[in-house]
């Protein structure tokens, strides 16, 4: 494209300040939530949340992800028993913080309005761009959908909870998926009582989030970044 | 928390109708760059990134992102040159496509502002929360982590290119990777001339968007939605 229709295009494009300050708001106040106040989400806003995430990137634009709605109360209790017997083996697997993750509410299934799982469709092996050593690509595509519904949902001033505690091939048994299938979430998604302040499992005091700066290298592994960027910016919140 | 508490913490919550559209926005005109501008990111928008990827959910809050910054000319030539070696093997891994790819940009190294690297942390094996049965969880969590970054610059109407032709042990060698540590990442930020209007890869005929209700199912895989939300509502962009 020329450069002067390019530069059309960018003035074009710019965000204003308020708009701006919203998406940061929907990443700075998403939570993962396990609190869930019933009722329904509307077929327009639920659509509205599955196109989201159907914007996501995706490697070599592959768009892996599927998304199976649970919304037979039969087939919702045999998922809830699956996360349920694998809460208990993670408790197991925990060891000495067994107690401390028993007293947490790690799911939200039975108190969500809508459950969904999203799976890996079967077929993957004949994508090849972006996966040829990185296979795992897909995964981290599907991921990027699934984050795009949560903002989404957020600013809807709904709820979504991603929850792992599952056998997956329980899950792709259970859903009938074909082979090569592979489930990932299931995603409790509605309405809420409210957001949590900060993360939940920093609130209950499981785990705390980390210095950014301690997560940031410049061109080798543990060497600091050198023009560490100035802390305490307008967008950057507590906590 | 009370309910009265909680009700009230709803109501201060929600979203305008101008903030959902703006996050809304962000999702829709994202796009994954290849063409660059050129320039710099001002450290303070660069630290702004950074912290909504930090602002990521991620299991069992490990947080198991890590960012390297590229900014030694050497390296970054040392890191592009993977990148040209794993371009070459793909596309004949792709076979009768490789003429096709080969007419593709696939990265943009060169002209972009910042190449940052993202690896997952050495030491997950301890994070056993949401990742027994699902280990791969961490990538999940990161690929959240740079679909907030990759959201936050399109607002700041910065460009992202997520770069995954390398061969991983060889990244993590060059830039001293401690062992468990993955490469996941290189990431292309900065300014663009122009967004592409939509998805580079469908523009360039390598693969379209597939249509959303086709990946969509209702308790069963292949059982189609069964009250399918209604199609093309205002927030349903084209294309």
């Amino acid at each position: 494209m020329s450069t002067a229709a390019a530069s059309n295009a960018v003035a074009a494009a710019d965000f204003s300040a308020a708009e701006r300050s919203a998406v940061y708001r929907a990443i700075f106040e998403r939570r993962d939530m396990r609190h869930f106040a019933g009722g329904t989400v509307a077929p327009d806003i639920m659509r509205r949340l599955l196109t989201a995430a159907h914007h996501a990137p995706s490697v070599g634009f592959m768009q892996p992800w599927r998304f199976v709605r649970l919304s037979d109360a039969a087939v919702r209790e045999q998922v809830h028993a699956l996360v349920e017997a694998e809460r208990l083996q993670t408790a197991r697997a925990l060891g000495e913080r067994e107690e401390a993750f028993m007293r947490l509410k790690v799911e939200g299934m039975r108190d969500a309005a809508e459950v969904w799982a999203v799976a890996l469709a079967d077929g993957r092996d004949a994508h090849v761009f972006g996966r040829r050593t990185l296979p795992q690509m897909d995964l981290a595509s599907a991921a990027c959908a699934i984050q795009n519904l949560w903002l989404a949902a957020r600013a809807e001033g709904l709820g979504v909870g991603w929850v792992s505690l599952f056998d997956p091939l329980a899950l792709a048994r259970l859903l009938g998926m074909p082979d090569g299938a592979e489930p990932i979430a299931l995603l409790c998604i509605g309405p809420v009582h409210a957001f949590y302040e900060e993360p939940m499992l920093q609130q209950e005091r499981w785990a705390k989030r980390c210095a950014l700066d301690d997560l940031l290298f410049e061109n080798r592994w543990g060497t600091a970044l050198q023009t560490p960027p100035p802390a305490d910016g307008p967008e950057d919140p507590a906590p």
